[in-house]
């Protein structure tokens, strides 16, 4: 079990220590521009890495769970790829925003379509584990007898 | 294993649609008011769906969290059934909250009960497995010997 | 495999149970202060309390996430104590904020030194579990053997 879901791990401490730096960039920033907590109002550079920072932290719990609800129960690799996909297109994000409000946006797009695509596998893993489980139907199976 | 939880993968992958909805009503709801990223302040109408998708975005982890916890430990069966609940209580929330502050109240309620069903569910499993684990006690098996 | 986690799922338990109370707290600053919501400013007594509950939800889904990762590919005894830790320090850390803002910052390193630590662990356990997978290669046995 352990062995398959390695790259997941992986993918998963990945993205940890990517919200790390986020983190970290956002005390350089406050820094930077005097911006002291709790405020979180200052010039459109503070608030546009803060917001990068902010967009990145509320998406991170739903991206570790679908890549392992995808990982677990569709593929450990395709999602693991996928995860990877989507730490490189928030790192371009994070980069993007902090430049300007424009430069957020094909990243973001980028991340969202392969946030998708997870959901797509995480369905379809899901609904082929059910069939299998309660109406002991494997269509996985079925379909390549039918095809060859 | 994969087979018993696939339920709360289910419920899993449909508490990240439902914040995948929330997320869209949010874009809709900056167009139809035209309050463009990173202001996140503009008429009532548009901050309580701000508000809303915030606030469930915030409970997101914690639910996946004791979702999980709870399936693991106690019950999967039961875990889901109360997830489903928990996930219609949060759209009735969203949907009552988008309309007044007032009509996000007894959702809320709703859904708050429904997470300490679960807390007490993953609480009752934790403590019966370690109580099995390093006491060398299985208080079910006890408890049925003692009933009947 | 429940048996080896059952330390985890009790820290889990107990951060939820963490969240719940920082939860209940605002609710009761907002009684207290009368902020009602959806607004999020007021006396800093009040902002102090809101934004120390806001940056312990931020950091919650991070927590849960290497506290799973550290203790299923490491160890699951260790990451529990670095749990309690973490969760002991969060504790102090939002006593600290609500009295001053100077208040927060000694827990809030130590919390933060404690996610280091585990994001460490995680590192080592995901790289061993990598080298015997991918490679073939058991570092721990090979270091054992070089030792003795």
């Amino acid at each position: 079990m352990l062995d398959e879901v390695v790259g997941l791990g992986a993918v998963t401490m990945l993205g940890v220590l990517e919200q790390a730096y986020f983190s970290l960039q956002v005390i350089h920033a406050r820094r930077k521009y005097k911006v002291s907590p709790p405020s979180t109002s200052g010039p459109p550079e503070f608030e546009r890495i803060f917001r990068a920072q902010a967009n990145c932290s509320e998406y991170f719990p739903i991206f570790i769970t679908i890549l392992w609800t995808s990982g677990v129960f569709f593929s450990p690799g395709l999602s693991s790829v996928c995860g990877l996909l989507y730490l490189y297109g928030r790192l371009r994000y994070f980069w993007g925003y902090a430049e300007s409000a424009q430069g957020r946006l094909a990243p973001l797009y980028f991340s969202a379509k392969v946030l998708w695509v997870l959901i797509g596998f995480s369905a379809v893993g899901v609904f082929l584990t059910f069939c299998r489980v309660y109406l002991d139907v494997d269509l996985l199976q079925q379909l390549g007898s039918a095809l060859f």
